[in-house]
């Protein structure tokens, strides 16, 4: 998405540590126009694939899940992030290993929300080592639904995340996938 | 918002400890195609009161700010919460007391996204004790922001958090107003 390419390269920063910031307009704070320009475009990828729920993590994923969930007019069901593993039988739930944080933390989502005769399409603002999306699959495969695929904002292609999860026959499409980057140049695949 | 009162009164469940359970619509599941009437109803209540700007709490604020702030076509902010207080000059911090959970936390917005050029309408989901929307004022006071008022999906009426902001001369609408429930009657206002 030539557009988000461009937003990233006038209003993204690049932080030691390999961190690209785009809190400007992708999280902390949102740019609602913008956002209503990628729902669309995910909208396009996945409009022939019978969605029936838009699944995500609280918090950065909630937004782009939201504007995505309005314009393809499907529910859409965010995982909790909970420290303490005391999940009772009513709720799905997997382990993720945040290397951010260095710490491991269990999402869970309740039984209700996610059923065999769902079709999810999973949203989130960035995708990395994969790690989120991993555990939010593991949800999906436990409730016995279908996963159509995911879809991010951005993709840094220089962990592999994306790559694996490709590899293991998972639908991924990224607004715009990052090879590279430095203090001074991003570089798109 | 008569629409709203129904989804309350046929999908809602009142649960012991007066809480008041809407995760089939409104959090954890959204109905999206709901969330966008209860967008057009706030913007219909703050659409001369030129807003720039969104302010909420993660998590369960952030669908209805989303939305919101998608059809009043202004950006979106979200603080974020913290167990530590552990900030640094670069951003607006208060403390806030979760009832729910007994303990106290810190919201915290850089101060890039919030400035004393900015009209600041609040939206969150639920309005009780009041205390998540006193946090948010004050971090709208440090930018010296100017509120506008705050939006809820709804408020209970037998808490008198809204009450006392409405006495401080805080512009509070709500799209629905709970009386009083029990397990088997949830009465308006």
């Amino acid at each position: 998405m030539r557009r988000m390419e461009e937003k990233i390269q006038t209003e993204g920063k690049v932080l030691p540590g390999g961190i690209l910031k785009v809190g400007n307009f992708l999280n902390q704070q949102i740019d609602t126009g913008f956002l209503g320009e990628m729902a669309e475009e995910i909208k396009w990828h996945y409009e022939d694939s019978d969605v029936t729920k838009i699944l995500t993590i609280e918090s950065s994923g909630i937004p782009l899940a939201i504007a995505t969930g309005m314009a393809m007019e499907v529910p859409v069901v965010f995982a909790k992030k909970h420290k303490t593993s005391n999940v009772d039988g009513n709720a799905y739930s997997s382990k993720v290993h945040s290397f951010t944080h260095n710490e491991d933390y269990n999402i869970i989502v309740s039984c209700e929300y996610l059923t065999e005769n769902d079709r999810v399409l999973i949203i989130d603002d960035f995708l990395a080592n994969g790690n989120a999306l991993r555990g939010l699959i593991e949800l999906i495969e436990q409730a016995n639904a279908h996963l159509v695929g995911c879809a991010v904002a951005i993709e840094k292609c220089f962990q592999d995340g994306g790559d694996r999860l490709r590899a293991d026959g998972v639908r991924i499409e990224a607004l715009a996938a990052v090879e590279s980057m430095t203090d001074t140049e991003i570089i798109f695949r």
